[in-house]
């Protein structure tokens, strides 16, 4: 072992910053041999220092910018999170003294990604972000390195375990999702403030740094369109079910014919035989589509302090072994942006459930207005009879053009017979 | 595009060779664009020209050995196939001139790996084998890689497609194994000598790969002990789907409590939550369990021009890029030996079929085998009677020691109640 270490600086020891010195402290010397040499933690900061890590003879910090200006490390660590405040300003700090940075934070590369790959381009850094989606899953090195040879056409996934938790407990349990959000939230397994998660915007986050590396574009969070999972209700898992569906959080990032590119995150309908059907629970999947390695897919823990680490180390001893390349598989200038696809330009199949007054006369009204879009039904549920009481009735409908069913869907929104806005899931097929 | 390009020897033009020479042509700009530099086929060997393979300004050669010696190129790619002959000639060849080697072929990495990865280390060239399992599946990349920082406990997989899809299509369609092999046969997914494949060969070979790999381990097909589907019978897979279970050819490499390394290649039952079971056709699939990242599955296309292709040109990347490294991870001196776990020491679940002839007190004789070998009987499948007639009686058994259970059976085989020998299925769980 005669190369020097690799000299690590970790900001933020929290959940995940926890697990990483874990993983370096008992995995040591199969780092070692694996890499080389040894990768050593020499700084770390926290606004406390920690019980119970073994943190002896490391530099500690309170102040995380002051690790990042000050410490004496060849890569800094960024497990801080946020999209910008100290977790950028750290990152920038280590870039632009030429230092190598290894981060876990989804936002700052959704938001910041292309100013940080600029930076580190400029000062011969560089940037591995393994971490940031799919927790353990080697998706980032599988899409920039393992498919390069691709047009890549699809990207999607499950990317958010705390959304894939609630979903597979409200379809397990039968359960509502309030009931179930409050459960998790007690279990750890959501946040506090759940936003990011329910909304989907954590894996917007994911998705545009996922679109970037399939498609080579700048990552853009802007060009995400974004639905959560607030009103995926207990009646509408049950439906799925019984029409052989799932529902599940999906990012789906795809070429269209006239090469726009189209991101959105929404609640789908897939069927049993879909790739991501099975996955339950904290597990995160991710399904590529390329031209000549066909569809592949990668899935793992998604979320949690050691498959984490596992990602972030696996970006250290990359560092460590000089597997290094630009930040986004290609120089920033290289990048090519692509339009987004327009809204309502894209086809998909629907399910649709309306709370309609049970009055003589009210689906020939709503037939009539999805014929008149030229939307053609598939299967109907509509179950006994409940004269002038509201009952749902459950439609899926064959694929359609988004903007001609959106048409249909507000004029049976405007009948008078229609107590509740239409309740729509775009039904996902591969 | 200011560097040199890769300048590429392609050794073996048939299958993936002629998808190789697609990919590398078709998406010439694209990769160019990620390299940096461009992938340039310089020279092509084959015993005869092929015809409709755009081959314009390449030398072109009829004998793999002069290529290898004589053309002028940076990176060998050895597309031959056999486990020593031409092709090891061809890569020693090239190796010994410091010419970097890119290879699909798993049975001369199986046999040969690391007097060729000590070859390498010593004229300073590298050696990349992403193609030789799994496809278009970036199973190579991500157990050296992206899974660095974990100790490896379990890694197994569907590795061979010619058997999922004989098994696949005997599950969909009840025929029996030698009519569906026919098939495969007639439709080219199986060999004219189908050996290799169905007899567990392959699959062996990309075992040992994998498990040299994850255990850091020297790579010696000796270690794996192997059966093949010869012996399934329609009839196995009708009480298997009965049982809830799919039979599936696996490749097990896994480390025992005594740091001992068990690679076993055999059919096994596995029930429908299985990572596995869902596995069909032509698909490969590889779940690894690690101790920081959990379990990761893999999925994808595990044959095939285009998909090979796919893993042949991720590994032309890296050289291009100079993302390169140890053939297995760690320099050859590094890798360490490990004891295969001796045979019979095992634990598993089992699948019994026996056919007996239905006369009073066979079944107290086989009770009583099991009973005295301490095996706890599970499930119990006997239908009808038919007297003094020959009938099936199946049989599931909790986990047990594989000793035990040998002898059980072994007793069991001796009555003379029982009309052939048992077959045995183990059940695999996780």
């Amino acid at each position: 072992m005669t190369s020097s270490p690799l000299k690590i600086a970790i900001a933020g020891l929290g959940t995940v910053g926890g697990g990483t010195v874990e993983l370096l402290t008992e995995q040591a010397d199969l780092l070692a041999g694996r890499a080389g040499r040894r990768l050593e933690i020499v700084a770390a900061s926290a606004l406390e220092r920690p019980a119970g890590l073994a943190l002896d003879g490391v530099q500690f910090y309170t102040d995380a910018r002051v690790l990042a200006r000050e410490a004496e490390y060849d890569v800094l660590v960024e497990l801080i999170g946020g999209a910008s405040g100290v977790a950028l300003d750290v990152v920038r700090a280590a870039l632009e003294r030429g230092k190598s940075v290894v981060t876990a934070n989804k936002a700052m590369i959704a938001h910041h990604g292309v100013e940080l790959a600029r930076l580190a381009e400029q000062t011969g850094a560089n940037i591995g972000f393994e971490a940031s989606v799919g927790g353990g899953i080697p998706i980032i090195k599988s899409l920039r390195e393992g498919l390069a040879g691709n047009h890549v056409t699809t990207v999607m996934g499950i990317l958010n375990g705390t959304c894939n938790f609630i979903l597979s407990t409200m379809q397990d349990t039968g359960r509502d999702f309030a009931d179930v959000l409050a459960e998790a939230q007690a279990l750890g397994y959501a946040e506090a403030d759940p936003t990011f998660d329910i909304d989907g915007i954590d894996t917007a986050h994911k998705l545009a740094i996922l679109a970037s590396l399939a498609f080579a574009m700048p990552v853009s969070i802007d060009a995400v369109t974004c639905e959560g999972i607030r009103h995926v209700s207990a009646l509408d898992i049950r439906y799925a079910q019984e029409l052989g569906y799932r529902i599940k959080l999906l990012g789906v990032a795809s070429i269209t014919s006239e090469k726009a590119v189209e991101c959105r995150v929404y609640p789908a309908m897939v069927p049993l035989s879909f790739p991501l059907a099975h996955v339950e629970g904290p597990f995160n999947a991710i399904v590529t589509e390329g031209d000549f390695v066909g569809r592949t897919v990668l899935e793992g823990r998604g979320a949690g302090a050691r498959p984490t680490a596992s990602a972030v180390v696996a970006d250290l001893m990359d560092l460590a072994t000089g597997r290094v390349g630009p930040t986004f598989g290609v120089p920033v200038d290289r990048l090519e942006p692509r339009p987004a696809a327009s809204r309502g330009t894209g086809r998909s199949a629907w399910y649709i459930r309306l709370m309609v007054k049970d009055e003589p006369g009210v689906f020939a009204d709503i037939a009539a207005a999805l014929r008149d879009e030229k939307v053609s039904m598939e299967q109907i549920i509509q179950r006994g009879r409940a004269p002038n009481q509201t009952v749902p009735v459950v439609m899926t409908v064959h694929e359609t053009d988004e903007a001609a069913m959106l048409r249909a869907v507000a004029r049976i929104n405007g009948l008078s017979s229609v107590a509740e806005p239409p309740r729509l899931i775009r039904i996902e097929k591969l």
